[in-house]
């Protein structure tokens, strides 16, 4: 094969053999194919698109790129949830306890913040001790232990993805349904699950910030789950404002914290729990979504799934007592509240820009090398709809030094929020499902 | 800068400014764009387009990205053709010496033939001893002895050009006209000229077979050359047959020989002393198109242009004997003749395909490295629309073997020829002209 000709039949519209896209792969890491004739054929992807057998065959070849794992010696169901990114959004931390304690095995293999939305990594992190680094034998320790672990990628897992991801990075071609499709899914397929959720934000703080783009990425991610295999089902969720209360890591631990023990932010409760029902549904536990849910929400009722968050932080080496002891969570030096400058009800709490200004606080990463202090983060008081007097708490800035806390207050005011005299229209937080 | 946002840019459909231009093309050479992000912008460049404002600072940044000619001691205008490439286009052998005979300086810089058209240099090259490789003071020396030279591109013209067009070819994106425009103009316009011709060709047998992209090509190219400072008009003309009797490399010189001494092939003649006429007229010699086409033709019919060819031929190492007996020119040692399988009109006379024969013959390159034999190509008996007898000759094939032969005289019968009972309706040789 020539990877010219099949640069110049994608480039005119014409789509490329499975075995094609196969060798194309193959020829990354073999070197056959330079990254520059790979830089073209990415454009020319961004430009025609592929179709569905191109995005099947892409997929499965970068998932057959490294190691996939074998969890067949546990008996139970195997499930997994990934989320395209949102501003606040910390529901791994809750829901893979859930649907652990459920009796599903939640082998969650997750990646770092990049921009303005966090990582589910940067946040575990942020208990002291805990490891995400996890050899194949630890992470099979882990799962055995508590039902679910939570991990980062090793290298070993699709390093055709890693290679290509860093390739699209520096050659404006991130923004591609088949591409992103493909990415996401060659690592999550490498898990060997029986069902994979995937919540596909859209709206002001998401990636796709057009809902039908983010509804596009949304059923092609199912089609292809499923084509391949896996049961997949993807919800269409708001990403206007942000998920929850807090946004940072710490903070986003402590509310995780506080929604394990029953007193969430609503918001955050109620997708934690449509998606644990998603994943119970999916791993067989339960046959409609109605007793899914309803067996979820005992699993945060009863105490299970805070006990399988407490077994997993001690099996992944973080201190068990900040469970019981959120203050033994590393505090930021400043604390500064915010209050509100009219009266009304809060009618604007843009997700993009709070994301932006915890990020600029140290919370997240402008650059993948960018370190983090797990500290700083916002923790909002108010929600959209809610009413508001002058003078009151509307959110409390976590800094490292009281520049950084008034620079980010002020941005809060001129850029995130707005208080109306009357609220605004409610809007649903899951506003499709594709299956 | 960074060339990932310029890429975004280009992706999305928006201009990049000159500067940011400027900066991407000296990033070739400095390696501070590597060649995986250029490629990605040239996907997007055949997608998205270059506005004329982009192309010319394109232009102008590939060419001053090298040497350019000095001939500002020269008193006579400066002017030059180029072609787009045809099959048995052999017009710069004799224009050169027509417009140089007419008081013009013709400082032309060829390059050599790739795929199914032939290149002057490889034409020239079939003149024992003709040495087309001069350095800037031999070419200086040869101008001022000839009013004409006829060498290849130093490695110090347009060093970005020919990076860039080693990229294009590796990740097929050649097909665009403002970067085919860049490229073409880039070279020429550093040869320091008055005035430029370029004869784009569209046809059976050219690069752009489609008349409409062939025109957009030379509307583009015209724009962008006077837009930079050099008179420069655009003829579009017809390649659905061979120009003239002869494809290859020494049949093509004894066909400029006989043209030059009067008798050569209609269409070659007519043609010659057309893009002479333009030339003449950028040179400001002649103020319109008819007395510079009676110059031109005064220039063939009194010997003057001949003499020029034999002094340019003298002066860059060749046999100047080979004027006087053109059988001092090697020949094939087969020459097999092709008589016509009915009689009738020659009704078709693929230009492509009689391409492709003379270079399998080895008269042409299927490969940049590919080595040639000047002795092998075809010379036609008839044009398209004269009458044919039966068993009357058609073209001969003059090849390095019998089984060569034979083989090229099949394809020419299968593929390239039609004899009808009617003859095809006339067609202008050229279509238009964009200045």
């Amino acid at each position: 094969m020539r990877a010219v000709e099949l640069i110049r039949r994608k480039r005119d519209g014409l789509p490329l053999a499975p075995d094609e896209i196969v060798w194309l792969v193959r020829g990354i890491a073999s070197g056959e194919v330079p990254d520059y004739q790979w830089a073209a054929l990415l454009m020319a992807i961004v430009w025609r698109g592929l179709d569905d057998g191109e995005t099947a065959a892409l997929t499965q070849a970068m998932r057959d790129s490294g190691r996939t794992l074998d969890l067949s010696r546990f008996d139970q169901p195997k499930v997994d949830k990934h989320s395209t990114g949102g501003v606040g959004d910390k529901t791994s931390l809750i829901l893979a306890p859930i649907v652990a304690a459920c009796g599903a095995l939640v082998p969650m293999i997750s990646g770092r913040g990049l921009g303005h939305t966090g990582g589910t990594l940067d946040k575990l992190e942020s208990i002291p001790g805990f490891n995400v680094r996890l050899s194949p034998q630890q992470l099979d320790r882990v799962l055995e232990r508590c039902g679910l672990a939570l991990a980062g990628q090793s290298d070993e897992i699709a390093p055709a993805d890693r290679s290509l991801y860093a390739l699209r990075d520096a050659t404006a071609t991130v923004e591609s349904i088949p591409l992103i499709t493909s990415s996401i899914l060659s690592k999550k397929l490498a898990e060997g699950l029986d069902g994979l959720v995937l919540d596909v934000k859209t709206g002001d703080g998401a990636f796709f910030t057009e809902p039908h783009e983010a509804r596009r990425l949304a059923s092609t991610l199912s089609r292809i789950g499923n084509a391949l295999g896996t049961r997949t089902v993807a919800l269409l969720t708001s990403m206007d404002q942000p998920l929850g209360w807090s946004v940072g890591n710490v903070v986003e631990v402590r509310e995780c914290l506080d929604t394990l023990r029953g007193s969430g932010p609503a918001d955050l409760v109620e997708l934690s729990l449509r998606l644990s029902a998603e994943m119970l549904v999916l791993a067989g536990i339960e046959t409609d979504l109605r007793s899914a849910q309803s067996r979820a929400r005992r699993a945060l009722d009863d105490g299970s799934a805070l006990e399988r968050f407490r077994a997993v932080v001690e099996a992944q080496g973080g201190d068990p007592q900040i469970v019981d002891q959120p203050d033994r969570l590393p505090a930021a030096p400043v604390q500064h509240v915010v209050t509100a400058p009219r009266s009304g009800y809060l009618a604007r709490l843009a997700a993009r820009s709070i994301g932006h200004l915890t990020m600029q606080l140290g919370a997240g990463r402008p650059r993948v090398d960018s370190p983090i202090d797990h500290r700083v983060g916002l923790v909002l008081h108010r929600k959209l709809g809610e009413p508001i007097d002058q003078g009151e708490p509307l959110a409390t800035i976590h800094a490292a030094d009281p520049t950084a806390a008034l620079h980010a207050a002020q941005q809060l005011l001129d850029l995130a929020i707005a208080i109306d005299d009357e609220p605004p229209p409610p809007a649903p937080l899951v506003l499709d499902r594709l299956a």
